[in-house]
């Protein structure tokens, strides 16, 4: 049983996951969807009843009956490296891949569907608050007067996009930024805005969750920092991330989050206050963990590589999206 | 409680559902997401574990846990009215709005994470072939000798889309033609391909699935019709669709996939050959049904009003995407 991996060919962190699938024998597959056509193929044939399916990847060909889980890492969008790219054949090849893929009774680190959804940041906060996570008072809004009211009530507050990322290519991730209280909010009503209550932090927390086991990791805030950096990912502290443990009440609250979500794979983000509580500020379901590792030593790629490895449960095979099924 | 319908002004069979929602004196909220900021806003607030949210369009205000059901039927992309477009408004305004819908609780025809599910081609065949529906020999492959060999195996066969419909503005169909079985597949490896048995058919059907409810239309063939003419949405031939019996294999097999794919509307095309067997030939989720009912007189737009109409049970109310949870 094979363990497929779509990504693309720079994605340096899989390798790091695939160093142990290697050492531990277990076979791999690993394909760029935008390879599709030129150095990747696909054929599924349905024949009285039955369904028999094969990728061919960098020389291996895979049946999708001998996929033991599906790992979608950094892929490409599909069939992007031909001569000429179109729309069309993207489509059309992502529908043949994606398509046939969920019907494979892979384990999947995150089913697409699952990954989706986790995506919505309004979804996110609801889901983290019904999980018992401490949440800062947040608004999103059109609406310039309720932003007025909001700052009024909360007037240290930070600014950050509703979508996480900037859609460009690559991607581009926009810093959360403070704004003042008094601030003109005329322009809210010119996209959707997302304030969030500061919370004076004493350490920024990185969970990353796989599967059950969970792996916290925490950078203490300088004493010295500027209050005006409050985004970790873009500060001037090259204070390393230390391993910490997790607090019963947070694993209880994460758990239930990656089971209603229904991912396997989670990277939280939260940041510790005076009273040492965490606050929930994301859950980003492809988040970067190499320098997590880096830091800590902690064997994230060893664990990922562990739960891409394990067979298929009989239960868990019959499960697609949070229903048992019988096309597996 | 309320009716909300995502869809644009121009869409006269959202209007037929509206005129018998109407009539019962249920609350009806219709929005255009393509209006976000310019003629439509939302707002929503965490607050100490609690969310509180607002929709409001054309003059009404809606809350979200107010929401009886969500109907999206052809919502525009969302915030494309504004008089500079962009792609990070559409995908902050998209996040902020079914981020939050996502949460509400109400019930969906059809939940977007089911939609984007059920418009995988590969997938619908092989769910049809599990809920025992026959499904004609198909291949879908960028194999040309695979396609080959099929070929000798089914000489009779029409060749179609992988993804249904091709993705320009407003996307367009693209017609399922027949294929010679001695024709040049070398093609074959610059796209995935579709071939499929050709059913030699009597009739077609059209089974427009409601809930529980179903409603089978059939056009037979005309005893002169070209063979060449399988595509019934291009054919030149006027026969009306009459109304027709669902014979009870077909409706189990029916009822089961729309349970497995977690849809409350779907629109079945089958073929009915000379032994009476209907073939599935595709699920649509959001298939037209205005020219059934116009032909038949099926009560089509009155049943979706009664579905969205109905008061959510209490266990459809935490039931989302297949999982229960307590984030509603």
């Amino acid at each position: 049983m094979t363990v497929l991996i779509l990504t693309n060919d720079e994605d340096v962190t899989a390798d790091m996951v695939v160093v142990h699938l290697n050492a531990s024998g277990v076979p791999v597959v690993r394909l760029d969807p935008a390879d599709l056509i030129t150095g990747a193929a696909l054929s599924g044939e349905y024949v009285h009843g039955t369904f028999r399916g094969h990728l061919w990847s960098a020389g291996r060909l895979v049946g999708m009956d001998g996929l033991r889980s599906v790992w979608v890492r950094r892929p490409g969008a599909p069939a992007t490296r031909v001569t000429e790219p179109s729309a069309w054949l993207t489509e059309e090849s992502s529908q043949a891949l994606y398509g046939m893929l969920r019907s494979s009774g892979a384990r999947w680190m995150n089913h697409p569907d699952a990954a989706r959804r986790a995506r919505h940041k309004p979804w996110q906060l609801r889901l983290a608050q019904g999980c018992g996570l401490p949440v800062p008072a947040t608004l999103i809004t059109t609406f310039p007067q309720a932003a007025r009211d909001f700052a009024e009530r909360f007037p240290d507050l930070v600014v950050k996009p509703v979508s996480g990322a900037h859609p460009q290519e690559p991607p581009r991730a926009v810093p959360t930024s403070r704004v003042a209280p008094d601030a003109d909010f005329t322009a809210v009503a010119f996209g959707p805005t997302l304030l969030q209550r500061r919370i004076a932090k004493r350490a920024d927390i990185r969970l990353t969750a796989v599967g059950e086991r969970l792996l916290a990791a925490r950078k203490p805030t300088a004493s010295d920092a500027d209050p005006d950096e409050v985004d970790v990912r873009f500060a001037a502290d090259r204070t390393p991330w230390r391993c910490a443990d997790v607090p019963p009440r947070v694993a209880e609250g994460v758990r239930r989050y990656l089971r209603e979500a229904e991912l396997a794979y989670g990277a939280f983000d939260f940041v510790e206050d005076a009273d040492g509580t965490w606050w929930f500020l994301e859950c980003n379901q492809s988040g970067q963990f190499g320098f997590v590792e880096a830091d800590t030593g902690q064997p994230i790629a060893l664990t990922i590589a562990e739960w891409l490895a394990r067979p298929a449960a009989a239960d868990e095979r019959r499960r697609v999206n949070g229903t048992t099924t019988t096309v597996q």
